[in-house]
Parts: structure tokens; sequence; C-alpha cells
């Protein structure tokens, strides 16, 4: 374990902020699109010892996550099922295996913003610390080949500039998407000693659309020319970005403000500049799919694995 | 009947727009996130018959609207299963009972958005005429009793202005979010007519995040005091606002550019001026939701009654 990891698994008490005065005197806290709440739930005995936290925008997947990283870490039987803690509502998925915890967050900005909101302040009710949080998702790749997982450095605008804007009470509020670069480089290297499939580092653009929003000429208006489309990616693609999804600017801001160790990893589907349509065979698209899962899910274990083996060389000092 | 119903009832054989060259070239279309397609599916035969779509945010909600819906058009036994026409993929759900079909499209504008564009793009391979669609959802009130419905009138920004900003190769375009009037008075005289629960035409702000942009003072970050809340929704009251969800800007701009005649019929679940919790009882709240569905239930059978005693009285001439 190099001096870096060492530091990662060495608990530092580092907590989930919530920057929400009005929050200290609510009697309960209803967290609606959980389905949950403080008044009907024990959160810090459901989720006190949650150390990671991974989301993607499909229950699908996340709920495959749970399953394969359950198996990976072996905290349970890889057989067993896992229900679904957001049961009572259709617009989440939440699984959770020791102290891994798996959220949906569906498609977009307003989506997983909304997700955010009340995880931030479940982990904050739950007392959790040093939380690290991924986001594992499918994007389209610009020069890549279909397949790349992208660790994203900066999440980027759909002018290229790395902010996010916030609209609080009518008026635009810009906000940072700095995201970890220790996690981003030690995600990297797990991938390297994966070797499994290609991964690299780099820009990531989030777009509030996915047809006109991403200049695809596939959706149901366009009024731009395949020049216009690829003049835009080229540009894209010397901003440094190498790939586009929808989620990871304001996960990045929120993740930011609320003091969590936060990485996107994204698979890239397609090569945008060859094509916008996304119909690669359903069996590959679905391996691709699974990449990030096996990045992350192997982060995961080899940091569990490491601070389990410091605990235990704690214990014959 | 009256004249407007009449001409409603009247097929006049008015087709869905899509505005995309590059469609007509294209050897087929994947319609990805239905798990739909032009070379997989026979899209006139599946859809052909389509004359009304009904959008919410929840797959669950989506699947009782068509049971509803099957019930009161007597179309087809309301005890048998609806199978989901997007079961190869979980990011929608969709069902059809009759000429009526059922979508969900999860929360917030992008999400809408990519089912939208690939709504209107299935309405156009299947050749659908005179398609009338109606999102049904739920909403924040301003200064309203809750388990009021508003019928929207405009759809409006955060900052009060009736416009949607779509983001084009990164530049902005403004796209208007007229709704169709004569359908939203029809709505309103039908929900006169069942004298069931409060109905109302207002505006409807619409915006990209559920917290702070929309002044709750209970997400994971509030900057703002109560008094800095009660003066923006004041604002927003002042400007005929009656509700806010996070879907109607871009359905409006999206439904006016390909010509179906559109309406945006959500509940109020509580009053934003005076809290900002979903803490209604779960039994109160899913009644609320249930209102939606009835009034466009009974708009579409008073319609479809109004359509076969036209077809009966012209086979009779």
């Amino acid at each position: 374990m190099n001096p870096e990891e060492e530091k990662r698994a060495t608990p530092c008490s580092s907590p989930v902020f919530v920057h929400n005065p009005h929050l200290d005197v609510m009697k309960d806290d209803v967290l609606y699109h959980f389905g949950l709440g403080t008044a009907t739930h024990n959160l810090p005995a459901m989720f006190g010892d949650v150390k990671f936290v991974c989301v993607g925008g499909s229950q699908w997947r996340m709920k495959s996550f749970t399953e394969y990283i359950a198996a990976e870490i072996r905290m349970e039987d890889p057989e067993s099922e896992y229900p679904n803690i957001c049961a009572g509502t259709d617009r989440y998925a939440m699984y959770k295996v020791g102290p891994v915890l798996s959220v949906s967050h569906g498609m977009g900005i307003p989506s997983i913003a909304i997700m955010l909101h009340e995880l931030i302040k479940l982990l904050h009710h739950a007392h959790c610390e040093d939380v690290t949080i991924v986001r594992i998702g499918t994007s389209g790749g610009i020069g890549l080949e279909p397949g790349t997982v992208v660790v994203t450095k900066k999440s980027m605008d759909a002018t290229f500039l790395p902010k996010f804007e916030q609209v609080i009470l009518g008026k635009t509020v810009e906000r940072n998407t700095d995201l970890d670069q220790c996690l981003a480089e030690e995600l990297l290297q797990c991938s390297k000693e994966l070797n499994q499939f290609e991964t690299v580092i780099g820009n990531t653009m989030c777009t509030l659309d996915f047809y006109e929003g991403q200049a695809r000429l596939d959706g149901a208006f366009c009024s731009y020319t395949e020049k216009d489309k690829q003049d835009y990616l080229k540009k894209a693609s010397e901003a440094g970005i190498c790939n586009i999804e929808m989620e990871s600017s304001v996960f990045a801001a929120m993740c930011k403000l609320s003091g969590l160790r936060a990485a996107v990893v994204c698979v890239t589907l397609l090569d945008r500049l060859k094509g916008d349509q996304m119909n690669g065979s359903h069996e590959v698209l679905q391996s691709y799919q699974l990449r990030p899962q096996i990045l992350v899910g192997n982060y995961i274990k080899k940091l569990l694995k490491a601070k389990a083996g410091r605990s235990c060389n704690s214990a014959t000092v």
C-alpha cells in the first residue's frame, strides 16, 4: 500500500456537511423522494457504517452493482436478495451491502440533484464520516474506441467551461465542479492493475439535453449540419473533453460543497465523431456498462482489504 | 357537444411533425431509451391508432393511469394486465390501451426531453395524426389549498418569463412555451362537470431544481432566509404563478414545435407559502395524485364518446 492509499484507508473523521441552518430547527426531516425520514426511520442504525456510495442512472444497474459488490467483498451471500430500501417510492432505488450504498439517480441534472440533496441529508442524519462517492455511468465518447472508460478530470458545461450554474431565487450562482484528483488517479491505477479494458482520465462535458444539446443529428429536431456537429465536437475535444453525459457537473458541485470525496467513472458506448445512434448489439452495450462497475468494485475491494490489513496490524502491535 | 368539442372530435389530419432532415436519410432509427426501433418493431402497427398520450414522472402512476383509463373507456377487461412496451429498458415505462398511450418521463427537464424526442419520432414513424398529449403530474402550489388541480396557462422560468432556453451547439436558443388554450378551457369545463375537486387555470413555474431552485428551506444547502423565500414566492404569485414543477417548459416547447395539442395538469401536494416538506399522510398524498388522472381520464372518455356519436350519426345519414 502506497502512502496515498494508507492515508485514504486511515479514518480521519471527515463528516458529511450540510450547509443549511434551517435543518437544525426542523422537528423531523422527510426525505420524500426516498420514502425515508428521521421520524420514521433510524437513519444512524441503517446507514451509520456507510463508507462508499455508488450512484448511477438506472435502477437495474444499481441492483446489479450491489449483487456484484456483495460477491466481490464477500460481505454477504452473493445468492441472497438485496431489498430495495426505497421500495415505498419508484423515484429512486437504493441498496446496501456492508459499507457500500448503491443509489439510482435517473437521467439529467435535476433528477440527480434531488437525489443528492436527500442523500447528503441522509448521510448527515446518519452521522457518516469519510465517505467516498462515485458515479458509475454511460456516456458518448469523442475520438475514443467504444468501451473505453473515462475517469473525469473536470466536468465542463456546453461552452467548455468547468462550472455549474445553480439558479437560486431566480438568480444564477456559479459553482465549482472540481473532483478529487487523487481519487481519479487511484481509480486509473486500479484499472491498470485490472488490465481488462482501456481507462483514461479526461474532461467530461455535462449537458442538459441528449439530442440537440449534444449535437446529435438523430433527434426529433435538428437545425444544424453534419459539419456543424463535427466542428462543435472537435472544439470540445480541443478543450480536453473525452466524453459527454448529463449529470457530472451538479454531482461534482454538490459533492464538493458537502465534503464528499467524489469521482465520475463513465464508459463510452459509442464514438460520437462516427455516429449518434446507439446501435451496437445489446450484448456488447451490456458488457460495456459493466466496466465502471468492475473498476469501482475492485477499487472498493482494494481499499477495504487495505483497511482490514491496517486494523489487523494495529491489533498485533 | 358544443362547436369546439365538435371540431376537436372531427379528424383534421394533423400529423406529428419532426423537424430534422437527417431522419429522412437514416436507414433505421433506434429509439434507444424506449428499447424500440424502426428496424426491430412495426411502429405503424403498434402505435398508428394513438390519439391521446398521457405522460407523468412516475412509472407506477402511468401504469395505474392505464388501468384506470381501460376501465373508464371500457376498451378492455379492466382486470387484465397491461404489458410494459418498454420492458427491455428501465429508463421509461410505456403502456397502451386502445387509442391511449401512457409514458413515464422521470424527473426534470432533461429526462422528459429525452422521452419527448423519442416519443415524437415514434408518433412520426407510426404516421399518427391528431394527437392530444397531456402531462399529469404533481407540483407545489402557491396560495392554493393542497389537492387543487392546476391546468397550466403559461409555463414560466425561474425569472417568471414564459420561455424555455434550449442549448444547441453551446449557444442558447429561446423557445416559446405556449400551450393549447382551448384544451386548457375544455379540461377546466370537464372538471366543473365532474365536480369532485377544485381546478384552476394558472401559470406554472418550471425549475431545474427542487430545493434551492424552488426556494425550499429544507435542502442540503440553503443560503437564504424564510423572508427571502416568501418574497420570491410572492413575486411568483404576482406573475400569475399558481404552482411549481420541473418539466412543463420543455414539454410545452417541444409539443408546440411538433404540432401536438398539449396541456399540463398538475395537482398541488402542499402550499409552499406554508411549508416545504411533503409531510401529508401517504393516503392523502396518494388521493391527490389520482386527481389529474381522473380529470384527464374523464376528458378522454368524453371525447371518445363524442367521436363515437359523430361516427354513429354519420352512419345513419
